[in-house]
């Protein structure tokens, strides 16, 4: 008699003990380049250790974890990459995403987790806001390490409000960081002009994107803090893009005021986020971003998109559209002035 | 047209970025006892969080992170235990292994996690192998934390070996830590006289277990390294329970020709073990398990069923056979003299 579908495997239970062994390992192997080496097609531990110069017995210890981890695939001793490193792994791939491990799982964002027990205890982030108010190094880092990864969501964005339609746009993009976002606007619509909000450090890294990607000539930045630098006015378009799950209700209102002020009559913002349905507990990507809030801001959340619309309305917006970015985990919440 | 089955969503990336977070979501739910408290019968985040001392802010997003993390369930506001954390995460539990989190997502394993590149590029961890070779703390906060999980493989292996049978067994324990393997085949076996070797420190908790456990008059205690000590002879059954794997295949070997000799005629060594299949890459806990060797043991390993046979063999031993520890993810080898 099988009696084995009656007793509970405590197989969740480890997995969840031993879950950050998956992302050092993710780490280690982006770290010593080996999703690039098996995409380039090395496929043995001997000939991805001799490409990484590595040991062969760490890399076929790493490989073997990276398969049970989904990553790899292996027949054999012959490793390959499954298409989803394929995709976002491998440094020749376009939509790679590698160093976003750089800023996920930095030593910044990891320590605010290691104190994840008081900040449960206390509702909210033991440390002040220190990070969002002033030239933090961090988000040079985001900036640096995000961009390929917005780059990815900024294309799902660009495409959802049809910018190769070549409308004239006057863009607000509040705090840029990689300024990515507003860039990508500008590659696919050659009458949009970008205003590139966030602090100074972090503009140099989005005025280099801006070069490099050739709309540099209408790409403007505006240097300071969200809450307090004048906007300006007649945007068509301003892009909220992952800030506003820093704050509570009310401060992303007072954002938002600021917002419906400089929109032209008929202009929108575009808030990019992790929006949980309802529930708060589907979809899995962007339900369990309410906990990184959590552990790293004082009272930040991941907003359902009800609240998102109960906010935008509080603001003075007409109204808003939910719209899925698939295949990214983020949603984009479209608020009408 | 759906073409979203050709392109890979980057959900399986994002996860492995962010998996580190699940281990500490764990840790903070079992520090401020909320699974015991949904366990008793608190229910919404404002129950739970009267109950654990919390903040009902915090409690409600580490809860919706459960439910995404398949640890709880959620029907509308109201939470309750999956049945793997009702079992396994319960303090009122009897098979509760919540306090592995200490041992096996501590600050020296997770430690060793943060050098994992280096450890890669060298084939083994880049510390040396103090750890295994004097009293270490470690191993008090492992015998300790680590007790309520061995005494789930312990039964186990007590089934496997028809303990309650009552044959008249001289049983060692080899690096017993809290000596739970041993003392629960004594408990089962009114015949069973144990000899329990490891180091002092560690010895003082598993005479205090074998004390609660009623079996105290048949335990005796050996201290000292396995490698040095004298293990006497005349033995039925040698226990070898996660000690193999910090060691590579010779020093397996040295140790496994002590047992050899050790054991009466037609006696036993009993390895309980992380054994993954010849592929290496599953049943998947036990084939990632080779990784935290890898991390923190200079040349430890995941071995194969194939590799120990041929270890005890050379070692001197005339068969072994596998067998499940279902549910577990640990498996026995069983070795004849």
């Amino acid at each position: 008699m099988d009696t084995s579908a009656a007793i509970p495997t405590p197989s969740t239970v480890f997995q969840a003990f031993a879950a950050y062994q998956r992302t050092e390992a993710l780490r280690a192997a982006i770290d010593i380049g080996l999703f690039t080496a098996v995409g380039a097609g090395a496929s043995t531990a001997q000939e991805i250790a001799a490409r990484c110069g590595a040991a062969e017995r760490g890399v076929r210890i790493l490989a073997d974890y990276l398969v049970v981890s989904g990553l790899l695939s292996k027949d054999r001793e012959r490793y390959s990459l499954t298409p989803v490193a394929a995709t976002f792994l491998d440094g020749a791939s376009p939509a790679c995403i590698a160093s976003a491990i750089h800023f996920l799982a930095s030593p910044f964002v990891m320590g605010n987790f290691a104190r994840l027990t008081a900040a449960v205890r206390k509702g909210g982030a033991a440390i002040g806001d220190e990070h969002l108010a002033a030239d933090h190094p961090m988000w040079v880092e985001f900036a640096r390490s995000m961009a390929p990864l917005a780059r990815f969501v900024a294309v799902l964005v660009a495409n959802l409000l049809d910018a190769s339609a070549g409308a004239r746009w006057k863009v607000l993009d509040i705090a840029a960081g990689h300024g990515l976002f507003g860039i990508t606007l500008a590659e696919q619509n050659p009458n949009a002009e970008i205003v590139a909000l966030d602090w100074k450090n972090v503009l140099a890294v989005a005025e280099e994107n801006a070069r490099n990607a050739g709309v540099r000539d209408r790409f403007r930045t505006l240097p300071g803090s969200a809450f307090d630098v004048d906007y300006g006015s007649g945007y068509d378009l301003v892009l909220l893009t992952n800030i506003l799950h820093h704050f509570d209700p009310a401060g992303c209102e007072t954002l938002l005021r600021k917002v419906h002020a400089a929109l032209k009559p008929g202009g929108r913002a575009v808030t990019v986020e992790m929006v949980p349905d309802a529930s708060r507990v589907t979809p899995p990507d962007a339900a369990a971003f309410a906990l990184v809030m959590l552990a790293g801001t004082p009272a930040g959340d991941a907003y359902t998109f009800a609240e998102y619309e109960r906010m935008f309305r509080n603001a003075g917006f007409a109204r808003s559209e939910l719209h899925e970015l698939v295949p990214s985990p983020q949603r984009a919440v479209i608020s009408y002035r």
